[in-house]
């Protein structure tokens, strides 16, 4: 049951465990933030990292730094960071490129080791990189077949052609969640191999690739993670898998011996042959900062502070929701869902416009879709209250004036 | 003729017109830095950008920079601001991942519309990422070659079955400069396209694209462009080209509508569908001030000052080479040479690591190059002086000790 009163949220934002980690970031005053699963926000160590990174690594120790500071391993101490958020060993993840690039690598990768089967299966409606980039792959290789299907079908599309399988754990539009050692076993059991992508679970929902026995992963560390704007990706390969996933994208940083500067390209081991060029050293510095405000924390603390806010804002807004033309578009139960919720309105652009003005910051989503994020590191109950109050007003505005009202404001 | 005095170097600095450049960089006291070939040196314009985008940009205004602070177009604003330095036009070049991926991508995208050839032809003992992803990518695609060969051959491996021929403009080891235009015609005679990796070019060297015809090109922005550790790459696509290079790594950020989120990829027009998938943007705001320390410089100014720094060295380490076993690995006539130098000598390694060890900062490749790099915005004559005397004095201690005592001290 969510608290029925401000008073109440204040109350239990007094005896939240994770209270103490709002103080690590540096929040704009006069904003309650409900993005930070689009881009986390600032931590304060986040802002230290990258300024010593800055002075003391690069302005100082120049070139010697990937020695000194170890810059070159960089890739597999960030892996190891994020390795226990997912549930899997230190030496299965690495740090490199964008979600983007990782995926397109991961699946270009397993085609190269596919056998006779030639389908790659993914879902309609999945965030669109990952079939775009399964698209490119399949245009480029002969042979190659990507078919996309709603979430309904997938059971029967996966079958005795299919080598790959790439989901997204957690939607980006309504927070539906797979349930993934269900779907990676069904997977498995037709001999086909599940890559998902974890960039709306990571760091959110407690993650277990290890109890899964899931093949490949990918995500993205600017959103739950907080590792800036653009922040470096990660990979996945269950350590069985290692040996027999030759890189495509094999680039010099992912050579056995890389300063020796031969002409043949020979992998190195376990996931160092995933880097490819030279990793953007500032932004891991960010990302490394950031990652700490994660040392010690309790998944299930997390996930369970994520649901009572969730709850908190879902139950206010159904509460008034029927009078406001303002439907639900995430799964009622919240077992089901990441740590986003998104709501139907017809103005849902203009409304998004509204109470971005006044402080309260989601995003919007095509075509209809008012998305808002519950990062419980930095959220207090009170701030999802006063959200939810927020969204009440500017939908009573909505209701009195009109939509044109709504959207003649909303561009000035 | 070179200054034959350390006084007559500092007269030559007190006249160059590129001194007042010198004091935009932030650099260590007592280091003289002959490495902004492999990583340059930080400028304050660098440091401010990126104070400027953690605090005021992501800190403050959080999700809602993509648009006020036009995250989004950032791509294409640095591509703009490095196109005079490629002889390109503004929208021919746009910055993104690694010079890796991006030669990936390009080389990818190439083999899409190669019609009835097969073949890619690059160079052996070429930077090896360059032919470690061709290797990469011809595995992946039944039917494609990639024919490596040495420099003397090209000519003749080039035919009619190449669609692509991938070479690097300033060889990383020697710093042997290929004729840019010359080259370019070469293989457009034969009916392929060329791919020029301009990693060891960029900043160093005066280029024209435009006047050689060059089809596409990738370079590296951490080098002379002094950009930071792993700072994101650029690529050039010629404009009447652009429209027929169907992006393989076709990311949701290279859709002509992303926010669309649509399932079926539609690129968008121009260097914006190579975009792939969400940049570092901490990594693209450091670039964004070191390319400030190139406004309004004379690119022919900056080629004579490298030039007369580069033989200011080689005339001293000349005088001196053959008492020492030292001897030039690079051209002798520097018009065929990009910005930095490489000596040959027996214990190499060693010599780099006592060189470093007082502050003559350069990098040994193997299996014998001293290597050196003359960036004319930050150096002095009288540094070049110094770092001459400098390898001389580590020479004769060389000889007086002889190899084992150069190579037990620089473990200590």
């Amino acid at each position: 049951m969510a608290p029925r009163s401000r008073q109440a949220c204040i109350a239990l934002d007094e005896l939240d465990p994770l209270a103490p980690r709002r103080p690590l970031f540096d929040l704009p005053p006069g904003v309650i933030y409900l993005d930070g699963n689009s881009l986390g926000a600032l931590t304060h160590a986040a802002e230290r990292r990258v300024q010593q990174t800055l002075r003391a690594e690069w302005g100082a120790d120049l070139i010697k730094s990937w020695n000194t500071h170890d810059w070159i391993e960089f890739p597999a101490r960030l892996g190891a960071r994020i390795a226990p958020l997912l549930g899997a060993a230190p030496d299965e993840v690495t740090v490199c490129d964008s979600t983007s690039v990782n995926l397109f690598k991961i699946a270009a990768a397993a085609a190269r080791m596919r056998g006779q089967r030639h389908r790659i299966v993914s879902e309609r409606g999945n965030f669109p990189t990952d079939p775009y980039l399964l698209q490119g792959l399949t245009a480029l290789v002969p042979g190659l077949e990507l078919v996309c299907v709603d979430r309904d079908r997938l059971a029967q599309a996966i079958d005795e052609h299919t080598f790959l399988v790439v989901l997204t754990h957690v939607h980006y539009a309504t927070a539906e969640m797979f349930d993934l050692a269900a779907v990676t076993a069904q997977v498995q059991a037709k001999g086909a191999r599940i890559l998902w992508d974890l960039s709306h679970s990571v760091g959110a929902v407690p993650l277990d690739l290890a109890a899964a026995r899931a093949d490949f992963a990918v995500g993205c560390t600017y959103k739950y993670l907080n590792g800036g704007p653009g922040a470096p990706a990660f990979m996945y390969v269950r350590r069985d898998l290692q040996a027999d996933l030759q890189p495509v994208l094999s680039g010099w940083l992912g050579h056995a011996r890389p300063f020796d500067f031969v002409d043949e390209y020979l992998p190195a081991t376990g996931m160092a042959r995933h880097r490819c060029g030279t990793p953007p050293i500032l932004a891991f510095a960010a990302l490394e900062g950031a990652l700490s405000v994660f040392e010690g924390l309790d998944m299930a603390e997390l996930r369970a502070k994520s649901l009572a806010l969730m709850e908190l804002f879902v139950e206010i807004v159904e509460s008034f929701g029927q009078d406001f033309c303002i439907a639900l578009a995430s799964p009622r139960d919240a077992a089901q869902r990441g740590s986003h919720v998104s709501f139907a309105h017809p103005d849902g652009y203009s409304l998004m416009q509204q109470l971005i003005a006044r402080g309260i910051i989601g995003d919007f989503r095509a075509p209809n879709l008012l998305r808002f994020g519950f990062t419980p590191l930095y959220l207090r109950y009170v701030d999802v209250w006063d959200a939810a109050q927020g969204l009440r007003e500017e939908l009573e505005r909505w209701r009195k004036f009109g939509p044109a009202a709504v959207v003649r404001q909303s561009v000035t």
